[in-house]
């Protein structure tokens, strides 16, 4: 049978890149191209004993099926926390439990987006992101990110442009790849622009506690008076990817549509996951493990930028981000950036081509993005001298 | 500011149905709407000791991101188990692991249908499902369900006035809401007609371990030498639902198009839940496990079957289903089946109202649904009897 497929999976077309990525799953290479959270910074011992604990004191609620919603003790102590962690939700929010924070992504499309709607993104930006967006048939439209995030002016332009642009999608912090964190200044700026215009934000902050330097800055969820802010939090990377928890914090009106939605999709997140989460925060300091785990991405960082300036100091530039995963590292103008990848992965080491994070991945770019929370400190050392090599390997 | 929603999740409105539902979240209500498993189905210790050996040994594993197709030693197990068990998979098939069965129709959906394609289901039929082909903008077309499954004539006359039919939603086994089981002879006709016209066959297999009478049947995947039926198996019914790990069986093609969509919907099923599931395949005997819970609903079957047949017998009709979880019953003509299902919910009893399970939910049918593996035996007794007393509160 010849398969005929929907128009908008057909648009997601296994590319080029994906090839490159492929070599990230293979156990002899140094991965700078992964996004996965510190290993080392996962509370097992904890997990551990509260896993035990729930299955022998509420094994039914653990393993029965929930409610679409979310488990409601977790659902009481993340709003809890996020009003106290961030002054985060207003009268009008309201929570829902998610299977990881791509869901938010995913349900924020779907009750929004027509096909042929536009989302309107950073350029770059995360590209498991960007594929939720176009498997809605959704169209990208990209505004650049600077120094201290989104090119506002850019921003304004595209939305006196774009009737039928639906949300605008940002990571205000340690931006992915770029690692660039918006500034105040912009932060109110997009708000009151999204507000003026009548366009949802969706403000997605996986790394926002993953903070290594200077101050915090407001989430805009904070400043969202009028009910035009999606908030996706996510405990991937300050508890556990793998346990698939995140949540949404967004107005009522809009959360009820997403429940709807999840229901249709998922039906709810798993409970025994939702239940070690609840648990984490109520037995431990949530506040003390992430002063821990910003310790050691703080020295990862500090490790990897130490290498690059000795080992690709002439090579690259970059800007030396405030936390998160990522440096996003800008090739010599009269290098071909594909090439110095595939030979990055020939020397055992691979590195995600920046293309991947533009709204059209066959544009050109001169970026390649390191991750600096994967890899061990060896393979850090290893793996930037190695990309020191290939970088030799240039009559310049 | 007023929220302008999708054109698809706008069709999903909340419906009378729904209020109705609602009551079944009252612990008060004695639960014969829902469709839970029995609790006392659930491998406690098992999944206890499980868990706890999975936390200990590999807890990176477990707590780490995963890849979209799924947990490998999951991946190996349940093709090798599904192979013996219901001899399914071919050279041309292999397997996702997904978030809940629910997925399936989800990820078929995304990636075979445009807005306004059609999928031709079973009327009546599960609402979940339903509600999934809604949330994408599909139009749905409905072939009668009868004592044995699908009316196959009806289904060729659709085929033949359908031409943008892009797949046929069957549960073949003790189907949800009707209870039917598919006769051999209409499986292989219902085969022939997809293969003859093109159409993809999904096939949603919840509950076919769930059998307390007769012999079992080949499934349509089984049967599958064109590569045009996409499986969704799950364990909900004999491990535990609120783990959330279910499968996908299908052709290589499409399985590659479903992962993409997987990967930009919530990134991968949770690691701990996949390799509790795998260590429950490996350590236990599932085949024994299965004869334990099919007792177990065999008992409350029976127990409900007699209570209707003593309180009811004169105004309802049922067939008594070879398995599952539910009972279909016709009220007589005369009797307002909504106001039946207001007054039993008045007598602390929650049924389905049978119009949820149609493709328009508005029209109108004297049918009810039951579920006998949720309620307590204590539960059934006096829930039945409460219906009795509503039924004897008309004068017949």
């Amino acid at each position: 049978m010849e398969y005929k497929f929907s128009d908008k999976i057909s648009s997601l077309q296994p590319s080029a890149i994906r090839e490159i990525l492929k070599a990230t799953s293979d156990p002899d290479i140094i991965p700078l191209a992964a996004g996965n959270p510190a290993p080392d910074a996962f509370p097992v011992k904890e997990v551990q004993k509260i896993a035990g604990e729930i299955l022998a004191q509420e094994p039914i609620t653990a393993l029965q099926y929930g409610i679409s919603e979310g488990y409601q003790p977790l659902r009481d102590t993340i709003l809890a926390w996020m009003k106290k962690h961030e002054n985060i939700g207003r009268s009008f929010d309201d929570i829902l439990i998610v299977s990881g924070a791509t869901q938010v992504m995913d349900l924020t499309t779907k009750i929004l987006c027509n096909e042929g709607d536009v989302v309107i993104c950073e350029e770059p930006s995360f590209i498991g992101s960007l594929n939720c967006f176009r498997s809605y048939g959704c169209k990208l439209k990209g505004v650049p990110v600077e120094a201290d995030g989104m090119n506002v002016d850019v921003l304004e332009d595209v939305l006196n442009s774009t009737p039928n642009a639906k949300f605008i999608y940002t990571i205000p912090n340690f931006q992915n790849p770029s690692g660039a964190t918006m500034s105040l200044e912009k932060r109110k700026k997009l708000y009151a622009l999204a507000k003026k215009h009548n366009v949802i934000i969706l403000e997605d902050n996986p790394y926002g506690d993953l903070r290594v330097d200077g101050e915090p800055l407001p989430t805009i969820k904070s400043m969202d008076e009028d009910g035009i802010v999606i908030y996706a939090g996510s405990f991937s990377k300050i508890l556990s990817p793998g346990l698939r928890v995140a949540y949404c914090i967004a107005p009522q009106q809009l959360l009820a549509k997403m429940t709807v939605g999840k229901q249709a999709a998922d039906v709810h997140t798993a409970c025994l996951n939702q239940m070690i989460v609840d648990r984490w925060f109520k037995e431990y300091d949530v506040d003390a493990h992430i002063a821990k785990i910003q310790k050691i991405y703080k020295k990862k960082l500090d490790l990897m930028c130490d290498c690059i300036d000795k080992e690709l100091g002439d090579f690259v530039e970059y800007v030396r981000p405030q936390g998160g995963l990522f440096i996003w590292c800008k090739l010599p103008d009269d290098v071909d950036m594909i090439e110095f990848v595939k030979k990055a992965v020939d020397k055992n080491v691979a590195v995600v081509p920046g293309n991947a994070f533009l709204m059209n991945d066959t544009d050109s770019t001169q970026y390649i993005r390191l991750n600096f929370s994967t890899p061990s400190d060896e393979g850090i050392v290893k793996g930037i001298k190695a990309l020191g090599d290939v970088a030799r390997s240039y009559e310049r």
